[in-house]
């Protein structure tokens, strides 16, 4: 499961990896909850949104894009709170949480860790085989960062294995 | 119920207000996570923690600390991130959440917005008629965002009721 956090708009996908760098596309979609609703209830309703995608696909592992800690502060602020939120669901869930920088994403999906908006988009759709740009567009995003993670994985795990294998070595 | 928000160290507080400018001490500790511990988990003990107070003693309202947008970015991110957790939890009981800032808060208690530390914890012992200062010392934040929030309710209940009195005599 992919997910582009944020207050106002959280990006959400779910995809399947396949052999070597194939990724199907499952499912994508935004929660969107309204400026002028209070901070508990906007937190609540994503809250229970992200559960429900959680509680009907039963991803292996959530990946998410770390926030940016440059930008407008309030919005980095209110990006946080929504992230807290959405990695306390995954965590009630005994769902691994992997981040992402946003260039992290980029450079994985692109080669280029500061390709814009639509070259991303266009990767994506050829990446996944869609037949168009998937929609809405900000769901783009979510799907960019599942697909980051199925292909960082197994260098991810590979890494962990060295990891112990190292430690196992120790006296 | 009153918050002094953060990741590592959470300040919680119960007070009950009286007459006037009475409040009570009722209860005051401490959620600490460990910095070694992943994210996913150190939200979760933080929202299960919070819960149990909250269902414990029941508070009618929850006062917290607004972000501080000054200071360490990353530090800012992470009691972020804990604030949504926490907003969180009292919105799943239908509690109301009011946010002050810092300099609110000092402002509040002492009459002046830059109080440091020690008289701040100084006053709060006085205020709430305590034989000697609150324990663990950043507990005293707590206490003291709870009496800002009992002193300040009333202005704001009438500020609140002005508002409806205004709408209702518009045309």
């Amino acid at each position: 499961m992919g997910i582009d956090p944020g207050l106002t708009r959280c990006g959400l996908s779910v995809v399947q990896a396949g052999r070597g760098r194939a990724v199907l596309p499952v499912s994508v979609g935004i929660i969107r909850t309204p400026p002028d609703v209070e901070l508990p209830q906007r937190l609540r309703r994503i809250s229970v949104a992200v559960g429900e995608w959680m509680d009907d696909y039963r991803p292996d592992v959530v990946a998410m894009e770390r926030v940016f800690e440059r930008g407008n502060v309030s919005t980095v602020i209110h990006t946080a709170h929504a992230v807290g939120v959405l990695v306390l669901a995954a965590a009630e869930r005994d769902l691994p949480v992997f981040m992402y920088t946003p260039s992290e994403v980029k450079k994985a999906i692109s080669g280029n860790g500061r390709a814009d908006k639509k070259q991303m988009t266009s990767m994506i759709t050829r990446i996944l085989g869609l037949s168009e740009a998937p929609k809405p567009a900000d769901a783009a995003d979510a799907l960019a960062i599942a697909v980051c993670h199925c292909w960082r994985a197994p260098l991810i795990a590979r890494t962990e294995q060295a990891h112990v294998a190292l430690q196992k070595g120790k006296p």
